[in-house]
């Protein structure tokens, strides 16, 4: 079986996809293989439509088929209000909730010095430019709460102050619907720091 | 985000993958969209390589892509020896333990009347084929011990028995290295059905 060239190339593609193994991308192989011989055709169509057509929004760096994606070119959004995330799909988990009628930056990555990720690799610097040429009111450091998510929102957080912006960050604490008894020693001290009147 | 049809396309082609849920078709479809874009097209590439390529073998219905796999090109196996298994995936298992030397047939599923499988969307009349033609001794059925593997099984070996062929089925038992206490009942039963001496 591991002697058909063809066949090892397309389990190393399916291999390298986030959380996948040997035993699973073998398994996804077969099965595009398997029965109905279009199926490989569809799914290698549909990477190459994907592309050619998708690429990132000029101005928040998400995933677009447009120069400007349908958020960023929602006139009834504030433009003022840019909310700043690690990835794409974090801008998707955002949107779900309907509450917030900002825009979004996508930073594609967070500063991470141990995997060789700096400031230069991620769209830090098309942020600032955002901030400096449009009329920005608050910045939204929307990054995971992780020692790379928080060292990022505090370095992009330094390079903003110049302009005299305001830069917030989620507020950390106990999940609605979740238990004192389960949340961590730092969740909790910070739930208490941040307590808020009622 | 779900306003770009290609990337639909693209999160629908990675969601009929095998286990693969919304959520994660969805990091994946990102994940060959982003960073370089050279990503999408090498994996579109390689399904089309692969899809170019690779068909079943004309004896044993593996994968290959010859006209006959390796296997079965072998001259030192005992092709008189034939080994019928579900799916590709079982002789690739099989050829791990490095003890068998027949040969193979693969299925390419299992009668499953429930889900519209009959025989006639499997391998079985090429099986017998080979069995009427070829001077075959022995048929091993490698199927799963599940319901629909042992109907399956059961329905071959009774397709097979006017050519007067020895049909054989793996042992059922405890695992090597197992437990009693883990065993479950049906298992424990069919190992003391099928005691050996020793």
């Amino acid at each position: 079986m591991n002697a058909i060239p063809a066949m090892n190339r397309l389990i190393g593609q399916f291999e390298k996809l986030p959380g996948i193994g040997a035993k699973t991308a073998q398994k996804m192989a077969y099965y595009v293989l398997s029965g109905d011989k279009e199926r490989a055709k569809e799914f290698a169509d549909a990477l190459n439509a994907a592309r050619e057509s998708i690429h990132y929004c000029a101005k928040c760096h998400n995933f677009t088929d447009r120069e400007i994606c349908d958020i960023c070119a929602d006139k009834t959004r504030d433009s003022a209000l840019i909310c700043v995330v690690e990835q794409p799909g974090d801008v998707e988990t955002l949107e779900k909730m309907k509450d917030y009628h900002g825009v979004y930056h996508v930073l594609h990555g967070l500063i991470s010095p141990l995997d060789g990720v700096g400031p230069e690799e991620l769209t830090v610097k098309p942020l600032l430019e955002r901030v400096a040429n449009e009329d920005v009111r608050e910045v939204i450091m929307a990054t995971n709460p992780s020692v790379e998510g928080q060292t990022t929102a505090l370095y992009i957080a330094k390079l903003l102050k110049p302009f005299g912006v305001r830069v917030t960050a989620l507020a950390l604490g106990i999940p609605v619907g979740g238990s004192l008894e389960y949340a961590d020693a730092a969740t909790l001290s910070s739930s208490i720091e941040n307590r808020r009147e009622i």
